[in-house]
């Protein structure tokens, strides 16, 4: 008996709707800008296809990590970008598919758009930056390190595993894709790991002085739930000048490049910028 | 400040051991056992490095599968392989994110390992198989369908999404990293799929006549969730009878290789025998 292929038109509705109900909620789009923003400031410009595909790979990425996060047996979240949580709406096996089918979408998306000479750097990248001694690992320890005081070395190896190896990615990903040389890499690496480092000390920052409308989900969550953060462990001023410091050094590792990397030098002003 | 990079050791040791707690949990390595005889009948042998990172590839994403498929948001399983499942062992935050893992593992494996011309087409091939037109989106089927009457149409369609398309891929991929001919191609392509088919009709019958201990997990577990199987639909004898047609022509697909591919005509022959 003949069987037939699969074919992309199989794919369950409610399962697309779900892909696109998390990934069309909005958010800032930090991740795919940082991308565009590096491919450009190494030479590229908007349209370089490689750049284009990592870009919406690691917003898929970042959004699965968001959907999973949520779900009730890890954060327990229910508002998220200012709408309820996947599993709120479409029930958690299907939040726990539509994570799933997110990664794969992703790195199908590098392999299908990119140049081909480079999809082995880039999934590598993406891969290493999402896994187990990436974002994954930092999750694993986010949980663990609930209602634990832990030290600041502690925290920081968490920030740097949860959000930073991510952003960091985004950077590498679009430099690699401009075909960067080996010192604009390296910059670039050193640009994005203090970005990152801004980033999630701002996080902890705002979890702590906004309210939920502004940021779109539940804040003082971290306090809740026993979580530890840069304001816990050294107060709100020396918090804000730890992220100015990381922003500062961000900026200054993009010395050697010139006004192709102003938009960086924006992002990272604009990642202490908001609301802060 | 300088901020270290991740490293490998960042790795949470919990998560690496409860990702290895499940891919060394046995089972029979029936999809990497397909890559290397696929790529062996494609003129390759067993050293080739592509054809091992896809072996090693293809596992992790069937081992995933298996960890959040067990979650009780999904099929609620206390038993795989003959042993306690994931999240009964580790915790279900630890088993969501131990699958996310393996994922992302997966595609890091190819992309380090394979050689760099075939990575393009090994990790399209192996994402398109896991999302949402193939086992991601047949397991939403397959949730969506308990406690519904199916007409044997629908029930193949899951099966050849949830389990057929990544025993397909596994064929191919092993046909891609043996760089095999467009004819070749299809003719492995066609071998798996009918494998695939065997192999999922045989799964509904052993789950009808066998016992806990002879599978490693909970057995009449279909017909107790209200899920559709041929068994239920065409009955025990027709559906042994649709099980060693599949695996003819799987065989039959094979007719213009030579001896390279007994240990596929083995392993089609093997699928059907296994308690049947």
């Amino acid at each position: 008996m003949p069987v037939p292929a699969a074919t992309s038109t199989d794919a369950p509705p409610r399962l697309v709707e779900s892909i696109g109900y998390s990934v069309t909620a909005g958010g800032k789009r930090l991740r795919p800008a940082l991308v565009l923003e590096c491919a450009i400031a190494c030479g590229s410009d908007a349209s370089n296809k490689s750049a284009m595909a990592s870009a919406a790979a690691i917003e898929l990425i970042h959004t699965f990590s968001l959907v999973h996060d949520d779900l009730p047996a890890m954060d327990d979240d229910e508002l998220r970008r200012g709408r309820p949580t996947n599993h709120k709406v479409f029930g958690e096996a299907m939040a726990i598919l539509a994570g799933d089918a997110m990664v794969t979408l992703a790195f199908e998306t590098i392999a299908v758009d990119a140049d081909p000479k480079l999809v082995p750097a880039l999934v590598k990248e993406l891969a290493a930056a999402s896994g187990p001694a990436g974002m994954i690992g930092g999750q694993v320890l986010d949980i663990d390190g609930e209602n634990q005081n832990l030290a600041l070395p502690q925290l920081q190896r968490i920030h740097r595993m949860k959000t930073g190896a991510l952003l960091t990615a985004s950077c590498r990903l679009g430099a690699i894709a401009a075909g960067a040389s080996e010192s604009q890499l390296a910059a670039i690496t050193m640009y994005g790991r203090n970005v990152g480092l801004a980033f999630q000390i701002v996080d902890d920052v705002l979890d702590v002085t906004s309210t939920p409308q502004q940021l779109g989900k539940a804040t003082n969550k971290d306090a809740d739930s026993g979580k530890n953060t840069y304001p816990g462990l050294i107060g709100l001023d020396a918090s804000r000048a730890a992220a100015r410091e990381a922003v500062d050094a961000a900026v200054a590792a993009l010395s050697d490049f010139g006004s192709a990397a102003d938009g960086l030098r924006a992002a990272a002003r604009f990642v202490v910028a908001r609301q802060f």
